[in-house]
Order: C-alpha cells, then sequence, then structure tokens
C-alpha cells in the first residue's frame, strides 16, 4: 500500500480499512503492554522508551522489503539521514504500516488511559468509542467550518446541534445562539471578548474558586486582571460578589469547579448581576451537561439567567478533546465575532443564499467537532448521557462516604458533583509536602493517577494541600475505587517512614 | 453492542474496530451517492437531506429490535419526544450503530470532498489515510496536552516533533522553539502576542495580500489595527513597508498568500526590519512546508530572518484540520505564554522533574495533534512530503499554461506555488458579477468547488474578481484538469446568455 493514500474520496474508505486495524492492534497491544493506568517510571522512563522507538524505526528504515512502501525512492533510502532535519523529522520514511505499528504502539503504552478506572486526576475522561468512530468519517472527509463550500452538510448539522444546545441552556430565551470552541478555556475567553466589545471598559471579576483561563482569557484580550472574590467551601460568596460590583463587571461564576467540582450560588449571583447592572459569564464547562439530567439538573437552577454559558462535553459528554460549546442568550451577542473575508465570505455570495460561517468562531479552518458531538447524542440520547452524569456522581457520593470511613483518609467534604476531595491523615503531622510526594509516587509507580488541589482547611483558613479524584469513567461502582483509597493511604505511610529516613528525599 | 462502550482502556480497541467499520461503510455509500466533489442543489438541498434524515432516525427510535442498543430503558423509548430540547438533541437515542450508520452517510454525501480532485476551491486539503489511522488512536486514549500526567509519552512525541520543526524553520539558530496550533489563524495570533508582551506598544504592519486572521488577531489582542503596506502583484512592496516601519513595528510578511500563493520578498523585508529593529513573524500557513522540498526550499529563503514563523499542516502536509504550528527563533519570546495552574504545574511537580506543558499553548485541554503530524512525518519521511508538495506545485504550473492557452480563459500570472489564478474571457465584457455567478453555478450542479479572489488588475489598478484553483490533491496531474476549465468556460458563456436572457437573474 502506498504511504501516501488518501482518507477521503473513492478509494479512500478501502484504504482506511486496511490501516485503521494495524492501528487499533498496535493500540491494544500497547494497552497490554502498559498493564495499569499510566506508563511506571516517570518522565525519565517515558522519554527513554521513545528514544528506544526511536531505534526500531530507524531500523526499518534501514531494513528493506515490502514494509517499505513509503515515497521515498529506494536510492534514497540508502543515504544516511542528513540535512537540517533532526532524527524527529526522518528524511525518509518507513511506510504507513510500520509507523503506526510502531507510534500507536508507543502512544498507548506510553499513556495516562482514562478507559483505566484507576487514572481519575483531571477532567480528562474516557472517551466514549462512538464518538471515536464518528470522528474517522470527520477527518476523512475534513469539513472545514470556515464556509459553506468547504462543509455543506456539516455546518448543517452542527447549526442544528448548537441550536439545541442552546435551547438546552436557555429553555425560555427568544434567541439563544451557540458555536463550537476549542474547550472552556476558549468559551470564557468569548464570555469577556463579547463582554469587552459591549463595553470597551469592561472590567472582569470571578471568584477565587474560577479556572485559570479566567484570569488568562483577561490577559489575552488586553482587559484588565479579574476582581477576585472570596469564597468559602470553594463556592463564591455573594455578598463579598455584591460589594464589589460595578455596571461596568462582568462576573464570571463557576458551575462545577475544576477543584471540588462545587457549584456558585447562581440564582443568587445572577440577580445580584442584574440589580447592578452587570454581565454574567457562567462557567459550566464541567457542570453543564447535568442539564441532561432529571434529577441533576436542578443544581443548574439560574444557569439561564446568565448572558453566556461555557460547556465541555470532552469532560461530561465523553467526547475526545476537543469538545468546547459556549452559548449565548442573545444570539445577537454572537454578532461581535462577525468578519468579512473576501474568499470566504463574500456580500454577493452571502446574498446568493451562501451561509456565512466564518462568524460562528475566532478561528478559521475548523475541524467538525459537532458532528462526532451530535452522532454521540443521537446514539445515547440526552437521556442516556444524563443517566452516565448521574452514576459518575453517585459514584461518586459513595466513594465519599468510605473515605469519610476509612481511617488513613479525611474527606474534604461532601461531592457535588463527581470530584472526591481527601487528604491521608498522615499528611496532618507532616504537611503538605507529604501529599505532593504521595501523588507523584503513585504516579510513579504507574498504579494510579490522582489529582491535586491548594483549598482552604475553613473559612478564613489557610490554603492546605488536598488529593483528589475527578470521577468520570462511566462504568464503574464505588467498589473499583476501594483499593485505590487503601493505597493512598498506604502509600502516604509509606512516604512517611521514606521522609523520617532520609530527609533529603523531601 | 452498548451505545456507551468506551474506546480506550481494555476492550476499547475491540469495540471500534466493530464500529469503525460501519461508520467506513456508511462513508463509501455516502460519497457513491454523491458521485461528485460536493452535493448539487447547493445550501436549501442540502438542508431538505438533513431533515429527511432526521425522519429516518425518527423512525429508528420508534422502532424496536436488536438495532436500539440505546443507554435508554424501552419505557422511556416509548415515550414521545418531549421537554425542552430540541429535536438535534433527542432525548432516546438510537444506538450506536444507526447514529454512526445514518450520520457518516449523510456526512459522506453531503460534503464537499477534497479527495475529489474537482474540489479545488480552498486551502483545504485530502487528508491521507495514515493521519487519519493515527488519528483514532490519539482519541480513544485522549491524551490531553496540559499536563504530564495526562500525556506522558504524547508530550514527549510533541516536544520532539515540535523541535524538529523548528529546526527546519531555524537551522541555524540557537534556541528554535516550536508549539502546536489550532491553525494559521491561532498561529499569527501568536505572532502578534509575542511581540505585544515584548513591547506593549507593538503596531501591526502586513502587506494588503495578508490573511484576514492579522486584523482580527490585532482586534482580540487589544492592539492598533494593522497599518496595510501596498502590494503590486499579490506581492507586498518592500519600498512602501520601509515607509512605515518604526521601532514599534511588528511586520507580518506572507509566505504563500491565500489568493495567489504567492510569497513576499523574505530577505528584503527581514533587512527592512533589522534596519528598523522592527520584529518579523511570517504567514507560511501555505507555503511553509516547500522546506521539505530541496528544490522548492530556495523559495522560503529569508525565513529564518523572521523572529516567528506561522505554518499549516492542514495545507501542504495533508492533514486533517486542525494541524497548525508557530515557531520562534529565540524559544525565551514563548515564556511569555507561561502560566501556573496549582493543580496542572505547581512549582515541586515541575521542581520533582514533571514537565511543565502548560506554557505550550493559550489553550488548555488540546488534543495531540502532532501525533498525527509524527506518524506521518516518519511514514514518508519529510522526502516524501516535499515530493507531493512538488507535485502540486507542478500540476499548477501546467495547469495554469492550459489556462494561459485556452481560447476562453484568461490566466492571472505564472503561480508561484499550487494556486491558479483565472478569470473567463467573457468576465472582461460583462464585469465582476459574471465571475462570481460561474463559481455559484458550479457549485449548485455539484460539479465543481473553485474559489474566488479579489485581485487589482495591475499596478494602481482596480480590483477585479477571478477565480481560483488551490491544487492540494497529491495525485492529480493537470490532465485532470482540463474537463473543468473547459466547464468553466462554458459555464461562464451559459451564465452569459442567461444574464442577456433575463437580467432579472444579476
Amino acid at each position: 500500500m502506498r504511504a501516501d493514500g488518501l482518507a477521503g474520496g473513492e478509494g479512500g474508505a478501502d484504504r482506511l480499512g486496511e490501516l485503521i486495524p494495524v492501528a487499533l492492534r498496535a493500540m491494544a497491544a500497547g494497552i497490554a503492554e502498559r498493564g495499569g493506568p499510566v506508563p511506571a517510571g516517570g518522565p525519565a522512563a517515558v522519554a527513554a522508551a521513545l528514544v528506544a522507538e526511536r531505534g526500531e524505526l530507524g531500523q526499518v528504515t534501514a531494513a528493506s522489503g515490502p514494509i517499505l512502501a513509503g515515497a521515498a525512492t529506494a536510492d534514497e533510502r540508502a543515504k544516511p539521514e542528513a540535512g537540517p532535519l533532526s532524527a524527529a523529522l526522518p528524511r525518509t520514511g518507513v511506510g504507513a504500516e510500520a509507523a503506526l505499528e510502531h507510534l500507536s504502539r508507543l502512544l498507548a503504552a506510553g499513556s495516562a488511559d482514562p478507559g483505566d478506572p484507576s487514572c481519575a486526576a483531571h477532567l480528562h475522561c474516557p472517551p466514549l468509542a462512538v464518538s471515536v468512530a464518528a470522528d474517522v468519517v470527520a477527518s476523512a472527509l475534513n469539513p472545514s467550518m470556515d464556509s459553506w463550500d468547504q462543509a455543506p452538510v456539516a455546518s448543517e448539522l452542527e447549526r442544528e446541534f448548537t441550536a439545541g444546545i442552546a435551547r438546552m441552556c436557555y429553555p425560555h430565551a427568544e434567541t439563544p445562539d451557540a458555536v463550537v470552541t476549542t474547550g472552556g478555556t476558549e468559551s470564557n475567553l468569548l464570555g469577556l471578548l463579547l463582554a469587552r466589545e459591549r463595553n470597551p471598559r469592561a472590567q472582569p471579576v470571578c471568584g477565587a474558586n474560577a479556572h485559570h483561563s479566567v484570569a488568562r482569557a483577561a490577559w489575552l484580550l488586553g482587559l484588565p486582571a479579574p476582581v477576585v472574590v472570596p469564597c468559602e467551601g470553594d463556592r463564591m460568596l455573594p455578598g463579598a460578589l455584591a460589594d464589589v460590583l460595578t455596571p461596568d463587571s462582568v462576573v464570571v461564576a463557576t458551575a462545577g469547579t475544576t477543584n471540588t467540582g462545587t457549584l456558585d450560588p447562581l440564582p443568587e449571583i445572577a440577580r445580584i448581576c442584574r440589580r447592578n447592572h452587570a454581565r454574567l459569564h457562567v462557567d459550566a464547562a464541567y457542570g453543564g451537561m447535568a442539564l441532561c439530567s432529571p434529577s441533576l439538573k436542578t443544581k443548574l437552577d439560574g444557569l439561564e439567567l446568565a448572558d453566556s454559558v461555557a460547556l465541555d462535553l470532552h469532560k461530561f459528554g465523553w467526547q475526545p478533546v476537543a469538545a468546547g460549546l459556549f452559548a449565548a442568550r442573545e444570539a445577537a451577542d454572537l454578532g461581535a465575532l462577525t468578519v468579512r473575508a473576501e474568499y470566504l465570505n463574500a456580500d454577493d455570495d452571502t446574498e446568493a443564499g451562501l451561509p456565512d460561517l466564518l462568524g460562528r468562531s475566532i478561528r478559521t479552518s475548523r475541524r467538525p467537532d459537532a458532528f462526532r458531538m451530535a452522532v454521540t447524542v443521537h446514539a445515547l440520547g440526552t437521556d442516556g448521557l444524563g443517566a452516565l452524569v448521574e452514576r459518575c456522581c453517585t459514584t461518586a457520593t459513595e466513594v465519599a462516604r468510605m473515605v469519610d470511613d476509612h481511617p488513613g483518609l479525611r474527606l474534604w467534604g461532601a461531592p457535588e458533583l463527581s470530584t472526591v476531595v481527601l487528604r491521608p491523615v498522615v499528611a496532618d503531622e507532616t504537611g503538605d509536602e507529604l501529599v505532593a510526594r504521595v501523588r507523584r509516587a503513585l504516579l510513579e509507580a504507574g498504579t494510579a493517577v490522582i489529582g491535586r488541589a491548594a483549598l482552604p482547611t475553613g473559612p478564613g483558613g489557610e490554603s492546605r494541600l488536598w488529593l483528589k479524584l475527578t470521577l468520570l469513567h462511566p462504568h464503574t461502582t464505588a467498589e473499583d475505587y476501594r483499593p485505590l483509597l487503601d493505597r493512598i493511604a498506604a502509600t502516604a505511610g509509606a512516604e512517611l517512614v521514606a521522609g523520617r529516613e532520609s530527609p533529603v528525599a523531601s
């Protein structure tokens, strides 16, 4: 097979049908080789594996035979690597099969795989197979969402899907609209950008619990750094918010913090914003998809009072990255993104009926991420997705109870979504550094990937380091996490001993 | 099969091995159904097809049987659609197979497929099968590039790949570095952002030939609108540039314009920038990968004098979107992107040896697009990629000759890369509106997707509308485009007649 076979057009599906099984077999082999949630040995071991693999690929290059179906000629292949390009960019190819086989196995063996329940550090979900399969078709046909003549039906599908998302966020609004983004970070940036376009003096205001992307967006957009409102229990204090608001404020509230999954009191915050004529954006990247669950959606009461909302289906939604969404209560606000480029949306083309897509994003070329999101929702239904969200939240509640009952662990608080925050009891004696070491020891051993969060111990209390489990695996039960809890406690004990024996290790 | 099966972890490859063939069969059926580069009938027909498909999917929902393997129970399935969610977000799923089958066929039938040679409007390439296959593994394992513990080997692979790209752009620099972006638009934004961080008074300056993303980035970053330098033959006039430069200027030159593929005179521009202590960013999103071709790379002489470079492998590089890159001559410049987030790159984790990835992007969660780019380069080698670039450029030169020889067509100028700009001769008589109508007529008929470009007729001349063919299909020869040229001329003739018969149609 030629290394340069195309994925689309006539015959594309056949070529993919030959190559994808090669990649999947290599992936399965790599997962088996890893045998846990993450490769053992930490960064040094992973870097060494890459160097070894480079050697193997080099040997394939030097060998001959039918596996070498690359575009280079035999003469070129015989030449040694030379010129300005590094080993990472070899001049001579090894062919599609060999490259896929080696590098797919390497990627699988060296990944932190959220498909393993012990990989539970971040808002980093295990993707659904249906979404990954749908993405193959999107990749192969490569619709680019910046003009209709690059994405005829993909743009229609996106329009319908985003209309559905807008309606989900704003059931009673007159003209809600939504666009696709690269994730919560870009969605939060859009929230501030739209505010800036309505008011050049916009002043961001957010809780101490807000995602770092809020401050970063302010920096990027040339806005002043956010005014930070204090929190209690990782939740914005509405009274403190009221104290700082002006009509220039654009408030960013959080519906599911990255640290603990806590939701800000949206109805109260929205009331305060209205009273002060301040704009409100809600970062619901984590919690937003709870709207799909009849039993959980009340947590998001008040969401539709916001001017805009960030959602992210690579969290609850089980999409591969990227799967960001941004909803606005008033479609007119998105007019701020309008831009003209003669080759993409000339006036006469738009008048002739060709939809203008360029104003749907701050990007130009854009992958049709809405396609796999739409296929997923059609496959499972919003009820099906809501059931998966519920499952994760229920599991978190049960795991939290186990933590509370565990003699070696302390629970930070009851989970509101699917994040369980905990700390080894022995850390009360030794301090935060032990907590950080437990996390790194588990990661280095390849037995678990867990997260960390700095959180105040109580009202006005000083910040302490906690461990966190962000439970996004939709098929586990609490019992699957019991061995992990025991391992955290045992590792804390072992690190305590190690720390006493060799203080240098700290 | 359960609709909510995972793509990663144990068993993930097996589930994908069941679902992907369903998607590929549907894709092949959709391509056959389309039978051309783009669906006929324009936006109205495509929208109607989507509505019809919605009906079919609805019938699947209403029916029963093993195809309905969705997460919803039979009871729920019996309930009519209700509640605030629109038809685009059905409450009840139809199962993974049915959703994939229907929507993949729909996407393929309704796409503008760059795998068809007659789809040649934009910098919208037909992706290589090897890249699409590699992306399956990346999607399934879902590494997120914002922290090492979400992307152990993926981050190493990216580091090596971007180091290779940086070295390719800057063979002699001391500390070149590169990062992955969502495309040329984000790369151009980074070029201006890094300039702003070194000098808050940064004033963008670009040619009239620059991509619209330059002005958009200035707007987004809160910088003044670019000073626009006149062009001749779609090429920036160095003398005019020298007239406007100040030490606050950040110049954006273009190595391969979107309209014509023309390259700005980089060595001269770089000299002028140095003399004026102005910063220089080169938008080489289109032309940059010519560095892989020994015979074409001299076109990019002077590139390494730039402070930063935008590349995009979804053009020459044959990657699905997104595949943007940004190279900086001095790694220290990228320090502007540094950001701290306790949960992702705490100081003590970084000191303990966990690589800090957060400062490699303005995004947070990030797909490992470098993986499929790296697999592609290992499969074909840079020589293999360079050969494909040469092929496209050679074909363009030959097609341009055919245009020049064609009695019904006029050639704008000799192609520098792979873009052929032309105009029906009869348009001299009728004006630009006929040109726009020819493009739309071919699109509506489903026979060809060609682009448009407004370009001055000569030095100081007024702007006229041209048609363009952007040739990115790496397996075609000039002869494949002869029927398309005839069709353009014939359609112009037909539109001329139609315009005369019914002046209302204009």
